[in-house]
This record gives structure tokens, C-alpha cells and sequence, in this order.
């Protein structure tokens, strides 16, 4: 792509319960910050409800108009999560459980001594041709399909997908990101990175919490597009939780 | 309409800065809640740019597809609050100052010392045909044109010109309101606001603060589609005001 011109972008939150008003969005700004921070334009945004003619126009519709669409949502184990199946229809391919995706959910399971069920390997269908986006959080993971981007409604997984989903994107200036494991739940390190945030205004520090089997962990994701500044933030955040 | 089918809508929010994730929206929650309130299914929101293509263009097509099209966004006083000129060319009608919304801003800004200018004028710019929607926060108003109505997009003001629309909404089951003049500060009678809500859960209770002039005071609107159930509330919440 050329610097004077950068990707375009659409989002397509799926789901009724954001409709209905019962669920309040909280990631339309966050995506919203994460493109602006890595130079693609956000054009347009829409909500459709859990139903496959509105989601499949709707893919159809921005993946054609825009350089990228990405979508959240719908991709749970329940009758309604019919995001993947739309997705396929809208690509016109096949969907089927992906070998990759049940293994990572079945060695999830047997950590977190889950039962299996056929619901739950709902989880692991995708449309044919896509590439897995890892879930660092609840390991069922999104995909990636043409210039569609799959990723889940809940906003910590969400997050956790879209620093995956960043990696792969067209950015004109490439972002890069230094991830540390910090250890210890999110309200022992909320002080000290939001000092480490504030101190560093070129990065942006994301704070992921995810059970690690034994109890709730934080991995911290520091992105910039100034290696120096990240450089700083790292050495600054792992100074800060040194000191805890 | 018949019973069995409710009237549906969509959402059209207007800006740049919500693209860009400068300015999280809390619109979409809000008129949600509201639509399910009254029995509308809002089946589409859309958040688009302050570009007059993008928005001709969301006007037409939710607008066609939607019994009640409700916009956000892009009527202030600034060169790029292209809203009402998009919306008529969208219905392709002129458009031109409203003699009614002139007055109406005039008689507020010699209220409030406010000096008119040109840029404050272009708020009186109204679609032909359309009706004015009343906007007690701020006294620039909305306006309905067909089935599309177009408000501000700004929390308080959208909240109140949105206390106005509903009633003009073709809802099966009719909300009554009942309106109170609390007189204080919100941050004055919030705490008993609250309690009231809390106890009246058949009854949605907005608060609208605005400047009547002297100082900021607080309109109370309670709605409701249970007339037993609103009268309680008012009883509740006028002793609870008095108490104060």
C-alpha cells in the first residue's frame, strides 16, 4: 500500500444482546484505538443481531468495500453462535471442525479438567481455508479468512485476539509489541502500569488476565511503533514490577 | 401495526471521532434500552464518518429497510457537521433556515448573552418539510423528516431530544410519562433519584440536567407502559424530593 494512502477498515459487532441494550458495547472504541494507533482507518461500524441473512450481508458487504473487516462475536458454543457458519456461507466454502482447533481446545479442557460436550466442539469450527487467531485467554480460538478477521464478543478475549489480529494486518508502519509475563492478577500490577502507561505516552500497554491453570495471571503487551520508546517502556514496567 | 409484529429500527451514528476512538460512544446503549422499552426491535446500527457520501448514502438504505431510522451526531455549529444537508439531499429536498428553529435559538442565546453568528445560524438549517424536535438542554433542535429523526450527539442533549421522539414512535403499546421539575443540581438529588429507580422497576427514570438561565437545574422524565406503576413512582419520587 502506498504511505499516502492508508488501509481502510470496517467492524461488524454481531450480536442481539447488544441490540436488545442488555449488553453495552465496550469494543467498538477499543478496536477504534488499536487501528488509529497502527495507521488504518476505521470507516465504518455496524451491529446486526444473532441472524444469518443480516450477518452474511453484512460480511459480504464491508469485506468487499473495505481493505479489512473484522467482526466480534458469535463464535461461542451456543445455538446462537453462528458467526463461523455465516462467515463460510458469505466465502461460499465448507465448514467443519478444524483438527488444530479441537486439539487446543481438548489439551484446554483436560488442564482445566473440563467435560467435553458437542457444544463446546462447536467452538472448534471454522470455515475451510482460515487461519486460526490464538485466544491467549479461553483458548477457543478466532480465524482469519480472506480479509475477514473472526474474534469473540467478550471484551478480554477480544482484546487478547486483536493483538494477534494486529500482527497480521496491512499497517502502513509496522507496529511491534514486547510481551511480558507478569505474574501475578491485575489489581497487584494496575498501579505500577498505569504509572509505566502514563510515563510513556508512544506505547500502549494492553493488560490481559488469563488462568494459567493454577490461578488468574496477567501478560502485559507493550506496541509502539517507536523502538526506542518501546525499549524504555520495557525496561521501565519490568523495573516497576521488580519492585513490587 | 399489528401486535404480533413490532415496528423495527436502526441506528445511524454520525462521526468522525468515534471512528477514530477519540470519543467512546454512549449513544448506542441508551436508545437500545429505550427501543426495547417501547417495543421497537432495533435490528442495525451503523457508525459512519463526516463524509456526505457515507451519509446519504446509511440514510437511504436504513431508512428504506427500517419502519423508524434514529440519527446521531453532526448537527452542532462547525464546518463539518454536515448532517441535516446529507439528510436532505438524501430525501432530496431543500434546505434552508427554519423560521421557528431561528427564533428558538435566538430567544436563548439573548437569555444567555450568547452573541449570534453565522456558525451558530447553520443550526437552523432544517430539510424542508421536517418537524422540529424539541431540545431543552441546549435549545438547538432536532428534527424528524419522514421516518428518519435526527438528534445530537452529545449524551445529555441526544438524551432529552430522545425523551421527545419516543413519543412520536409507532409503538404497539403506548409509554406514558410524567415529567418532574427537581429544580436542584443532579448531584443533589441523584442519591434519591437512584433510590426511587431502584424501587420502581416497572418505571425508567431519566434525568436531564440544563442551565435554565440562573444556574443548572435537573428535569426528572419517568416513562413507563403501566400507568399504576408510573403514578406510584411519581409519588415516590416527589416525597423523596421534598425530603431533601
Amino acid at each position: 500500500m502506498p504511505e499516502t494512502k492508508p488501509p481502510t477498515a470496517a467492524v461488524l459487532v454481531i450480536g442481539d444482546e447488544i441490540l436488545s441494550g442488555r449488553t453495552k458495547d465496550k469494543n467498538i472504541g477499543f478496536i477504534a484505538d488499536t487501528l488509529t494507533d497502527v495507521g488504518i482507518d476505521l470507516e465504518e461500524v455496524r451491529i446486526v443481531a444473532d441472524r444469518e441473512d443480516a450477518i452474511v450481508e453484512a460480511v459480504r458487504a464491508l469485506s468487499a468495500k473495505y481493505d479489512v473487516l473484522l467482526t466480534t462475536g458469535g463464535i461461542g458454543p451456543t445455538h446462537d453462535d453462528i458467526t463461523a457458519d455465516c462467515v463460510a456461507k458469505a466465502f461460499g466454502v465448507p465448514i467443519g471442525h478444524h483438527p488444530e482447533a479441537v486439539a487446543i481446545l481438548q489439551a484446554n479442557w483436560k488442564k482445566r479438567n473440563i467435560v467435553p460436550n458437542e457444544a463446546r466442539l462447536r467452538m472448534a469450527r471454522i470455515p475451510e481455508g482460515a487461519e486460526l487467531i490464538p485466544n491467549v485467554v479461553s483458548a477457543a480460538p478466532g480465524f482469519r479468512i480472506g480479509n475477514v478477521y473472526v474474534m469473540a464478543g467478550v471484551p478480554a478475549i477480544m482484546q487478547a485476539m486483536m493483538d494477534e489480529v494486529v500482527k497480521r494486518l496491512p499497517v502502513s508502519q509496522p507496529l511491534i509489541s514486547e510481551t511480558i509475563e507478569a505474574g501475578r492478577g491485575e489489581g497487584d500490577i494496575a498501579v505500577a502500569a498505569a504509572k509505566v502507561q502514563a510515563d510513556n505516552p508512544a506505547v500502549r500497554i494492553g493488560s490481559y488476565p488469563y488462568h494459567d491453570g493454577n490461578g488468574f495471571v496477567t501478560r502485559l503487551v507493550l506496541r509502539s511503533r517507536d523502538a526506542a520508546a518501546l525499549a524504555e517502556a520495557r525496561r521501565a514496567m519490568s523495573e516497576a514490577l521488580a519492585g513490587l
